[in-house]
């Protein structure tokens, strides 16, 4: 096959990882929506909905061994290849992450509303824009775009220690909060891990940009 | 390079990988003993090992990424070398998940013992024992070896529901456990995401054995 040929499979193998990109993000925004207007429909559609990124997942997976296979890629489309799926794999698990959301939100539903949603929806707010912009970052080899979003992690896991330290002190106060705040507690590290995977991406990009290795360098902080 | 050498390059990766199987298993393993055993010290050395992990998954990542672009391998070849990259990831998120429980071990041991550690040591046998078999089911090609992990993940998963019911009846009926439980319940959780990743190392080899791709129908329960 042609070069020619070659440019335009990976400009169709970049369009379809931003697909997948808005797909999952719509789907933790609908999750987070769900719980705060208590809106059980939307949690249930998000639940419902995961087969779409799944087999969404499956095809790109397939593009990028074809594109291996067929057109053996010398080291910089190789490298964009191989980082096209994984980023394609942690997209799928922060939808795997909209479906955890959901499932936790349908739970919270059942109960009458405990008040305070604290700092969850600003967290989801940063998480899905770390999301879009460690894409923008993949697509425009834009690896200062992917370091802003490595910065952004820290905050999510501030707010989400915050969260966890209301979260106890209600439950030790009364309780017949637990449950509810339980809930709370594995909806705030749901949002967690989607940062995470954000941050996996935008490593991603830097390594295939600058051809160096930031992994483990940006290691998670002792839990709450 | 020849035909010979792409064998032994091969070979040496199946040896690395499996290198890397062994050094997260023993993580896992210190820090569930250290748990039970409640020696702060095991989990100190899981926490501070964890930099070991990292630098093997890197380095392992970079034979994948030098055969891929030296050799320009075909179909089987190709694919054993993208499963295998998918493995390291995957392995290298394990041993996260051992220093995530080092983290909530080393959180618990600040406090006198909370009596039951239910089916925590269970959980992490099988955990343990599904991830040695798929990576043994990789390296022998063993896809049925490999369909025998992904059935015991729903073990995995009724014991983990089954532990959280019985310490959210604790913190119920006593709010000073809730500190302890809830460290129990992530620790569960932790083991829980330990047989999440063997079962996605199985299925990449089923995939790569069998051509046939497993992914998503093994879909999650809703959480606990």
């Amino acid at each position: 096959m042609e070069r020619h040929h070659f440019e335009e499979d990976l400009r169709t193998l970049k369009n379809r990882l931003l697909s997948m990109g808005a797909l999952v993000e719509e789907r933790v925004r609908q999750a987070v929506q769900g719980l705060m207007e208590r809106r059980t429909e939307l949690a249930e559609e998000v639940i419902a909905g995961d087969q779409e990124v799944n087999d969404l997942q499956i095809e790109i997976d397939d593009r990028c061994l074809k594109l291996l296979a067929l057109q053996q890629p010398m080291a910089s489309d190789l490298r964009l290849i191989t980082a096209a799926m994984k980023i394609n794999a942690d997209l799928e698990r922060i939808g795997d992450q909209a479906v955890n959301i959901a499932e936790n939100a349908a739970q919270l539903l059942s109960h009458p509303p405990l008040k305070p949603l604290l700092d969850l929806p600003r967290m989801a707010d940063i998480a899905k824009q770390m999301t879009r912009d460690s894409l923008d970052a993949f697509v425009r080899r834009d690896s200062a775009l992917a370091r802003q979003v490595l910065k952004r992690d820290d905050e999510v896991d501030q707010l989400k220690d915050q969260n966890f330290r209301v979260l106890l002190t209600y439950m030790m106060a009364d309780p017949g909060t637990i449950e509810r705040a339980l809930a709370l507690i594995l909806v705030s590290r749901n949002l967690e891990r989607i940062a995470d995977h954000a941050t996996n991406i935008a490593e991603d990009v830097i390594f295939l940009v600058e051809g160096k290795d930031v992994r483990h360098h940006h290691e998670e902080k002792p839990i709450a």
